[in-house]
């Protein structure tokens, strides 16, 4: 039995995620999400890069929005509105919020994460294994600056009311230093054959994961070979908002920044291997050079076939560098 | 300014103070509501009758169900039920579970249940003051005689899951030798004009209010008449589940029945005067003898006419029994 872990945030990772269970079928599949997007909002507890990889490999997700339950209705939020509750710019769909109260009973009732985690999946079996990154709670904050002066905002406010428009100051992960590892993810670290980086924010969803105390050590001292694949195509993102986000923290918008970014495992970082997009062939030699196994391959993932072809390429290429060590 | 109090249940108190609102405009009128029915629930705090009455009186109640919220929709509940809450017998609607989420959040934030309801009525602006009987848990507990045995139900479950057919066994208040009458209780009662006690369940709505602590000697000792509506005409209820709650416990189901178990403000009860329908005509001379002084008008309350004559009468036999001591 093949053992794959990837690191995964929201959307983009949710989608290679379901490439991976097609392309392997038999391998035993974790994610270790990132929830550093998760907040208490009306008094529940939001888990946007978990639910979103919980409803689409369980087939609940909108097909459209790609976040969200399918079928949804807005009538809770509407009314939230109604009584003047300032975050009722979330979007929190009726169905949704069902999820939600699970969860905040759950948790108010002492479970971890973890564990509603998987209770909640004994519902949506996605054919893969979700565990957050840590159980603790964490929040990346932005500091923006708005007319009326400087603003610290959650993510996800920064993100859906103000739509990543606004000038950012500077970004934390608040409360991490106090994080411990979720407790499944020293193991499936551990006893992973191939460790992936999806096609994810690199700033706010696989960051935080890394900046765990002690995440990143277990994955550079795993024997499985990591790799990446690239969110930017071409020096700007295919979905999200890769670029504001590396533009304003004054990082290069490209491929071969972004495995930089995360840096190679030979040196400080966790990268053994990274995928480009043909269209950043250039990206193999620069990335060569710093001890990074660069390919180029199809990128996009325009549907299923394409979305299975990647993941398989992103497995190649751990299998490959396995071999090679 | 004339001040009347009604203590009130849900829905046929709600009904009762539309008739009352429209009977005495000039009159500042405040509604002491049972808490006896709340319940958490899916981790929310849910409050039936101050809703009841809040929607009714706000315009926002389904006018069929008479629970609940206009243009409701399901769906929280559904996907509650595919998780395999064990709750999801209660009714949830999702516009209505966001009256339960503020609420919820403000309590758990340390608000009153008071103060809550006061923040929430700025919304639905009811035009008569709601005050909890108290802003401590209490709650209505019905051991009942299933095929598996006996079991202990909260209130809700017996009426909306088992629908009051299952044989009762005995009721208590939980709690209720622990609460103190909410902050405002006192003061309207000590300055009511008249006090009426809506044609509510007396089992379950207006009893759980006069046992709070103290709330019965507030009533008692009030220079207001204190006079009430039957719920039951002609040895049944009109709504609601009167019947089994006074046959389960062993009582009789009649008008002169209920104001016997009120009891009279001359021995040890709360009643001066009680209204019974003209099918009810012989109690009058019944009560009369215990010194409660009933009259016989209609009691149905079957269009806004009709209800607010009911409420007219009742105030009137109020303001009779002032001119009277």
């Amino acid at each position: 039995m093949r053992r794959i872990v990837v690191l995964s945030g929201g959307i983009g990772g949710a989608r290679f995620l379901e490439g991976v269970r097609a392309a392997c079928p038999e391998a035993e599949v974790t994610a270790i999400v990132n929830t550093a997007d998760d907040l208490w909002v009306f008094g529940v507890r939001v888990c946007p890069d978990l639910d979103s990889v919980m409803y689409t490999l369980g087939g609940g997700i909108d097909p459209q929005r790609r976040w969200g339950r399918r079928d949804e209705t807005w009538n809770a939020r509407e009314e939230l509105g109604h009584y003047g509750e300032p975050d009722s710019w979330f979007g929190l769909g009726d169905r949704d919020l069902a999820t939600h109260l699970v969860r905040s009973a759950r948790l108010r009732a002492g479970a971890t994460l973890s564990q509603v985690t998987e209770e909640l999946c004994r519902r949506w079996r996605p054919g893969v294994r979700l565990v957050p990154m840590t159980d603790d709670e964490v929040e990346t904050r932005i500091v923006v600056e708005l007319p009326e002066g400087e603003r610290d905002l959650h993510f996800q406010e920064y993100w859906i009311r103000y739509r990543a428009e606004a000038p950012l100051r500077s970004l934390r992960y608040a409360g991490i230093e106090a994080a411990r590892p979720a407790p499944a993810v020293a193991e499936v670290l551990a006893e992973a054959d191939a460790i992936v980086l999806a096609p994810s924010n690199p700033v706010v969803s696989l960051r935080p994961i890394l900046e765990v105390p002690g995440l990143r050590d277990l994955v550079r001292s795993s024997a499985a070979p990591v790799v990446g694949v690239s969110p930017i195509i071409a020096g700007g993102h295919v979905r999200g908002m890769a670029d504001q986000l590396l533009g304003g923290l004054g990082l290069e918008v490209s491929a071969a920044a972004v495995a930089e970014y995360h840096g190679a495992r030979e040196g400080e970082g966790v990268l053994d291997g990274w995928l480009v997009d043909p269209a950043d062939r250039d990206a193999v030699d620069r990335l060569h050079a710093q001890g990074i196994t660069a390919r180029a391959v199809p990128l996009y993932m325009n549907d299923d076939a394409t979305t299975r072809q990647l993941a398989a390429d992103a497995v190649g290429l751990a299998d490959a560098l396995v071999r090679r060590r």
